[in-house]
């Protein structure tokens, strides 16, 4: 890849063409269509939008509201082309991308060629070509597709067509699924928000004056609103900060959190999966921290639906990755572990939940959330005790130290190619800054330095699967416990620029567990007030709570993760359908 | 753990005391019954010894000299009692010790105990506690035993008795496994060759005036010798070299070359597996360069059979290492893929032969083995072509940058405690200067450096498996080539301190590939001939081939390497079986 050098001065021009070559590549009939029908900014809420905008007719919002697993049948069985369900997802991503502005990459005109083979090959063969016959998929921005941009919210990336597909998108092409648009970032990806220099600000569809999260906030909003049945997101990196702050470690507090495919899940009300390093191929996607071998980032599903999540896993794994990425784990999809014989058949199991990890209170609708996952669960006959967190915070410290060890390097490298400044915070109107990001002098960390923290991240991460087992003398079920409930967040999706730390998720980062997003409820302006407390953790901890008001937070997502061990996809999402169902059950007689 | 400071003046005073404890936990009377039979020092193929020196009778030589796969259902079957079996070959690893002074920790009691403790559960319940019942097995000093030393050569590490079993130590004995010594390694780990400030150097049985390998050369020479029926040995490391020279990457050329499984199981004669990142645990276990996350060292068999070597994976990955160590692979043993599912069940595999990988060309022992291999394969119906390396070069600097990365500090600041002088030759005599080891200042690599040849070696990786996957335009079978045949050095074992580099070892290493070693024959004077060659790729290439005499390496064995894919172990065990299988029927015709 070849970065060509541009002068600062260009910057704008740059991003400013290649978003309007963004619009142009959206058809005009349906912009037009939809020009009388965009809510002002100041509607808040604009889920009911692409159902009442007009653009789509009753078949296509059937298509579009269909699930994976009722979608997929129907094209399989003729019923549905593959070409109208594509269309009716490309309208309706449009529709998204007026809303929440989601979207990066838009090839239409390749999806229908693609739709259109798919449909020949059947009519011609009564057969589908894989798993995912005729599925739009949308993939985060980092997936490289040839002949298209990855510019992962970087000026610097503009017009650098990749050269070849991502590993993962030949598979998900090679099983029939269709590709349509890709979605936004924050510049670096290292924002648990997304917003960057070139395509802006992706708003949450629940309450557009709310995060979508980051670094999937674009697929978080286009999944919440049905404008994909399935996404890609990643999950890992960390969210810049340039102020100088005294870490444990090293000096440069460049990275204060880690971003996720779970924290758009959260923020905007969909299902997601953050699979193990590993699982599911990275290689080939455009990526910042490039070489940091120690805490893998890693690709996995958003949808609405835990069955949407379980189909791409199977498919993706079916395709036996690890023949094409030398990343990609050697280990088949196993029926077994999904049917949970590692969990007594999924009879009686013990759930344990992490209310509060010792660093900072969730709000009160977090709590709210596991107190009903909770109630749901005893009452389908599982077990729930608490879970003891352990070393918390000095996990967060040793990962962050250990992306920070070249973070700021990392980012200004990139961004000195085009002279764009690198985003301070994602507040709004905190892009007008014209200063170049200049990394402090004095904080470069030695290899051996960063080997050092390695090291004291292995011994912690041996001490949690410790701790894990020892669980066993509690659970009277004569296993340790079978998954971990808890929040995702600290708060529902907080207002633009105002996350506080991501520690809920980035946990699960540093001890690699699976680890899965279920959309619980909304904040409730009358059962979610705010309680007085008096003594907290630390300035965050008081801060968060400060600013807690159910009213910011109104019509906001709350969910929950569960969470499993290590390379457990396969018992991960069969408990995490348990733990749905009981609290669809629970819902229904309410 | 804690490092207790001594001063300079002490480190040889401590060495002299550990030694002298170590003899002193073997039993007189057998050291007395060995006194009057040791042969000379110039006597250099000791390997007829253990069954003349007299202190085995008939049954303890019985026990000794079988293969695993018999001596286990003699053990279940209760012919032979677990103490009976331990005691012959405690005796037999003695008789090993004072040929080649390959152990470290010697501990018998402990495993009399053990195997007494087996023996009665035998008696009361009629069943095994597990696949190893009443196997003895002997592990590379790093492997920690709670009470015991690991000082992995290091004076420093001298009374730091373990707190806790390794993993894969607690693994072993709940399968049944009777451990009794640990066994020799290069201080630093990073040789492969083994020699150490404490223990001294370990001898070759074949040829004592030649090299037993490293780091795991303890293992080697007492699995020769029949000392041990299963030994555990590491993979990964680096040759320690003080000179300054200038390497791609940065500028002190501090490791030269990777250490292995695989070198000591073809300097002595042995079976060997290197596995992949992760499927045997590693936790627990004492290592150099701890927290370089990326070229990680992994735990693997050394036996007299393929047999033996499956037993152990098979035995440990059963056992769910998972559960103790989170960097252990959740894969378990698959069979299927040992059935090689992924090779058309076994019928005409296509085999690649690395000849030379156009950095030094293997000499005319090391060519004959791969020829004998080639042959043989024919004979048995399968298909043989040639494999090309690829940048393989590249991969070495790579690779090597990465451990250089913050090697040199590593070690320094092990060897300061003790102020023993870090090894800077394995030549015999070099031992003797006093002067400690300085790191060259202004040598520091920071974490962004070392990110970036990180971010190559992936590339790499991704280059390497689609040239793999490629071949499948050449094999004639629809499948890439099934496994890759090649040198495991370009020599046989060398005279003690003149191993020119492991690359042949260490390219899988860098591509986290499984490989077995298989001995094919030993060096013949009038076979391996030296042969005329007027260009060499370099001067080591230029070195090794005037250094090479067939009379320097007499009676030295000749080994291959059966090279499989990243967690292919099962398949990788499946065809080694049948690449033994053919050179075993071509001897039995010649």
């Amino acid at each position: 890849m070849t970065i060509i050098m541009t002068t600062k001065i260009e910057w704008r021009t740059l991003a400013s063409e290649k978003k309007a070559k963004q619009l142009a590549s959206i058809p005009k009939e349906w912009l037009n269509q939809l020009a009388t029908n965009i809510p002002p900014p100041t509607e808040l809420d604009v889920t009911s939008y692409p159902r009442a905008c007009g653009l789509l007719d009753e078949r296509e919002l059937d298509i579009t509201e269909s699930d994976v697993t009722s979608l997929l049948p129907r094209v399989a069985s003729g019923e549905w082309t593959a070409l109208e369900v594509t269309i009716a997802f490309c309208k309706r991503a449009v529709i998204a991308q007026q809303l929440t502005n989601c979207l990066t990459e838009i090839f239409f005109e390749r999806a229908f060629a693609s739709a259109s083979a798919l449909d020949e090959y059947f009519k011609r063969t009564g057969k589908v070509v894989g798993a995912l016959h005729g599925l739009p998929v949308s993939l985060k921005d980092q997936v490289r597709i040839k002949g298209l941009d990855s510019t992962i919210g970087y000026v610097s990336y503009i017009n650098i067509p990749a050269e070849r597909n991502a590993v993962l998108a030949d598979i998900l092409e090679s099983q029939g699924a269709v590709l349509f648009v890709k979605t936004n970032v924050p510049q670096t990806l290292l924002w648990p928000e997304t917003h960057n220099n070139i395509f802006g600000r992706t708003l949450n569809p629940n309450n557009r004056s709310l995060t979508s999260g980051g670094s999937s906030g674009g697929e978080g909003a286009l999944v919440a609103l049905k404008g994909s049945p399935l996404g890609v997101g990643s999950d890992l990196g960390g969210q810049v900060t340039t102020s100088i702050l005294t870490l444990v470690y090293w000096v440069t507090d460049f990275i204060r959190s880690f971003r996720s495919i779970r924290i758009p899940s959260a923020c905007c009300g969909t299902y997601g999966l953050r699979p193990s390093y590993g699982r599911v191929p990275y290689g080939g996607c455009a990526n910042s921290l490039e070489g940091q071998d120690s805490i893998l980032s890693v690709l996995g599903p958003l949808s609405n639906s835990i069955d949407g999540l379980k189909l791409f896993m199977k498919a993706v794994i079916d395709s036996k990755p690890w023949m094409q990425d030398p990343l990609a784990v050697r280990k088949r999809w196993n029926e077994e572990e999904y049917q949970l014989a590692d969990h007594g058949g999924g009879q009686e199991l013990c759930f344990a939940v992490l209310w509060d990890d010792g660093v900072t209170v969730p709000d009160p609708p977090i709590l709210r959330g596991l107190e009903m996952t909770k109630k749901a669960l005893l009452a389908a006959g599982h077990k729930v005790i608490d879970w003891t967190p352990l070393k918390h915070a000095e996990i967060y410290d040793c990962i962050l130290a250990i992306g920070n060890a070249g973070a700021a390097e990392d980012c200004s490298v990139v961004v000195a190619v085009s002279g764009e400044p690198l985003i301070e915070t994602m507040l709004p109107n905190a892009l007008e800054s014209e200063t170049a990001f200049k990394p402090s002098s004095g904080t470069s960390v030695s290899a051996y330095q960063l080997w050092q923290v390695q090291k004291e991240r292995r011994t912690l991460r041996e001490e949690y699967l410790r701790h894990w087992q020892d669980t066993v003398a509690v659970t009277g079920t004569g296993r340790p416990v079978d998954a971990i409930l808890c929040p995702i967040a600290s708060s529902a999706a907080p207002p633009h620029g105002t996350t506080k730390n991501t520690n809920y998720t980035m946990i699960w980062n540093a001890l690699d567990y699976a680890a899965l997003a279920i959309p619980v409820s909304k904040v409730d302006q009358k059962l979610d007030v705010k309680r007085e407390r008096k003594t907290f953790y630390n300035s965050t901890d008081q801060s968060q709570y400060e600013d807690y008001n159910p009213a910011t937070f109104a019509n906001a997502p709350i969910a929950i993760q569960v969470v499993g061990r290590t390379l457990e996809e396969e018992a991960v999402l069969g408990m995490s359908e348990i733990v749905d169902s009981a609290l669809k059950t629970r819902r229904a007689k309410l």
